[in-house]
């Protein structure tokens, strides 16, 4: 009896380890600022879109695979981007600011994105906002500090992946020298194509080797910081879900050696600093859309694909409720722009009245872009806290912008989101960061191996050991 | 070949089925009120207490299997908790305030309790607070409102599972009917005995065939409707362990019959809903070493013993981090008792003094209950809202207590809390509920059907099927 169990512990074994198959293609979705809150809030959200209590969810929420993780850095309970970027992409904790180093702000560290390269897969790594930001640097650069920009651009190129994506450069040129080689110009140099816009992209693809993808100057609101909010997306923006598209066009070109993709849905962090809520929630869906796109991937090939999707940390500390036991969240659909779009619509009335707008321009503004005196009703004191806002900031041109940490807004936009936000019953604690858990949802070959509350740092070791990676 | 997959196939089905053994002991903790980051605020204070940045885990953290559950009730986006509860019992939505029926509040629906009792298991239900509180009574009672405490008390009896737990009955005799039966003179009509406090327990649980177990009416807070929070606790205040305890001994008089025990920890809530930080860390401490007398019952029985930690929704939109990328959690650790605690200690200075308390006595007692001036540096403006608050409520005697959902407390206390909790860093957004996602850990026999994010509706069923219950 004893002969025949062991027996079949071996056959047992022997068949886990033949269907046990390794993640040839590595998907890593980073929702940067994504809070546990972000997500459910979305889900409540279209929820009541629908007009029901309850939610209707993500593509992302519903992975087999799903727990939390924590984020604090190694200096901070409360981590930003570079920190936690670098916990995420080479599984070291750091001091907050410092990329790719250790807390000495030196000794470099490797990503996991790099321990794929080494094992023979095509590497790329891609984001909504500006390809030297944080959460993407992490993946591929070493510095001391993350506003080392031009720096970090020449990492991108000495690393060499083979496919990168984001707004653009933050710093083309070495601020410091005006002598420096641009970004630009060098990167025939190393290898690589720059493609400006999907349609270029697809143009250019086939006959390039190395690729960066950056958003056409033909953008509506070509920035170089970042590709426009979902909810102010104008016809013939680059949307994340292109970017992750190409990506995977790209990487694809020789599926025999496999892949490995981090993507980051950059701008959820931004529009949380904003405390926008209507804004979040459309950057929430637009990376669950970006994700869709590896799902149909993951679907053709499902015994050889993982797709992990969490967070570097939560940002604005967002609650769903604020007291009274409900929520309201559906009036957030009248929000048609986000707090800055809007603040370029009251520039633009500033631009076209020289600088006499009529409190009824700003009303019907009002009107058009949140759906104010018409599909939201406002109190008295609603309308009189922005009755006072127009009359200081647009009357008596006292005007103080609202300082965020990616924006300066109109005070009138800050009002009017902040109004609209607790009509919706959401509420916000600071425009920084929080440390809260931040979810993790995994799907395909070694999904279960996130089952347990973990520590960010965990996320690239399991996702080597998934995809046979050498850690160095 | 095929043949040999087929045999191979058939070989691991039978040793799977084996070895998936059902779960004859469930333990099902429900921290009332704890969202995720009550309980990684918990974690990281008790890592600050050891001089670190980071968390140092609870036992129930560590457990194998962890994900997320949705909690909205059929009514609002925000549940209570006697919807929640019903949920988290009986597996039904239903409208916020009704107890075991469906939001029609006339269906009865019946809770994973009893489907443990009619499987033929022992069963028992346990709180810190009155065991006619929602989250309790929603296993065993059935009402149109939550607040029928007399209607639910004789629910407990009528149902009879074979231990109770809890501070008191709320409602002993129906207020609407001075001539009904006491709850108290009924119990041993219906084979119950009563025991007050640990000790008592232990005197007579050998003899009793069914038990309630009470505080004893020396408790030094001596009131019906919760054990002391444990940052007040005297000796001789009975604990949330020691009830624990009990039921577990109770429960196993007969091992061969298996388990089903429900533990709420109440009072997460009730702190919560002061926007009282070091007493929710308290009581999640507390809550977990509950849980360790389960773990300890689980680490004897592996095999058989299912344990799931949950919560029935968040409680004041508490944040972790205000801004500034840091914590400062560990300056709690000088708060010795609650607000509650601290009301009483500034009553009993308005006894001794024929109400004409000093500056200088109120200092006093910041001192020695919140270490100000101490240990806890404060800035000028936090000193001169403590002194403005005194003159007010203790000087001038226009004093208006601070109202929350179970306290009402001393201006001064409410003060200090919120400074401390300043100081600590930490956000509330109100002294309500709030949507996020509540954590769900389990370990043990069927724990692994927790994987994905769920509905707070799933979890009873998934108890059900882990341990072999028929649902009716």
């Amino acid at each position: 009896m004893k002969k025949l169990s062991i027996a079949v512990m071996f056959i047992l074994l022997a068949f886990c380890q033949i269907h046990a198959q390794q993640a040839k293609y590595v998907f890593y979705f980073i929702g940067d600022g994504m809070g546990v809150n972000q997500v459910q809030g979305t889900e409540l959200y279209l929820g009541e879109l629908e007009g029901k209590i309850g939610i209707t969810p993500l593509q992302f929420t519903q992975f087999p695979y799903t727990t939390v993780a924590t984020t604090f850095s190694a200096t901070n309970g409360v981590t930003d981007s570079a920190a936690a970027g670098t916990a995420l992409a080479t599984g070291n904790k750091t001091k907050n600011g410092a990329i790719g180093v250790l807390k000495d702000q030196q000794t470099p560290v490797y990503s996991v994105a790099t321990w794929a390269k080494d094992h023979g897969c095509r590497v790329g790594v891609a984001t909504s906002v500006s390809v030297d930001h944080a959460t993407p640097a992490a993946f591929y650069a070493h510095a001391a500090g993350r506003g080392s920009y031009y720096t970090i651009g020449k990492d991108l190129y000495n690393t060499g992946f083979d496919f990168y994506a984001g707004s653009d450069f933050l710093q083309p040129k070495d601020k410091n020298n005006p002598q420096s080689e641009s970004l630009y110009d060098i990167a025939s140099q190393y290898g690589y194509t720059i493609a400006r816009g999907y349609k270029d992209y697809l143009k250019k693809c086939k006959k390039s080797d190395k690729m960066i993808l950056f958003q056409s100057e033909a953008s509506s609101q070509a920035d170089q910081t970042s590709i426009p909010y979902a909810i102010d997306r104008k016809k013939g923006d680059m949307t994340l879900q292109e970017i992750t598209r190409s990506a995977i066009n790209f990487l694809s070109k020789d599926l025999s050696k496999g892949f490995f993709l981090m993507v980051e849905g950059g701008k959820i962090d931004w529009a949380c600093h904003s405390n926008d809520a209507a804004t979040v929630f459309h950057e929430v869906i637009d990376f669950d859309n970006a994700i869709k796109v590896a799902y149909e991937f993951y679907s053709q090939h499902p015994d050889e694909t993982l797709i992990v999707v969490t967070a570097d940390h939560e940002t604005g500390g967002f609650v769903l409720g604020k007291g009274p036991y409900k929520l309201n969240l559906q009036v957030l659909k009248n929000q048609k722009v986000s707090e800055s779009g809007f603040t370029k619509i009251i520039n633009q009335l500033r631009a076209k009245t020289n600088n006499k707008v009529s409190w009824e321009a700003v009303q019907q503004a009002l009107k058009d872009n949140f759906g104010f005196w018409d599909k939201v009703e406002l109190s008295e004191k609603q309308e009189a806290r922005l009755k006072a806002v127009y009359e200081q900031s647009l009357q008596n041109q006292e005007m103080k912008m609202e300082k965020s940490e990616y924006a300066q807004d109109e005070p009138i936009a800050a009002e009017a989101k902040r109004i609209i936000d607790e009509i919706a019953l959401t509420g916000w604690t600071s425009g920084g960061h929080s440390a809260g858990y931040v979810p993790v949802f995994a799907i395909g070959a070694g999904a279960d191996k996130f089952q347990n509350r973990i520590d960010n740092t965990e996320i690239p070791v399991k996702i080597a050991e998934a995809a046979g990676y050498t850690r160095k």
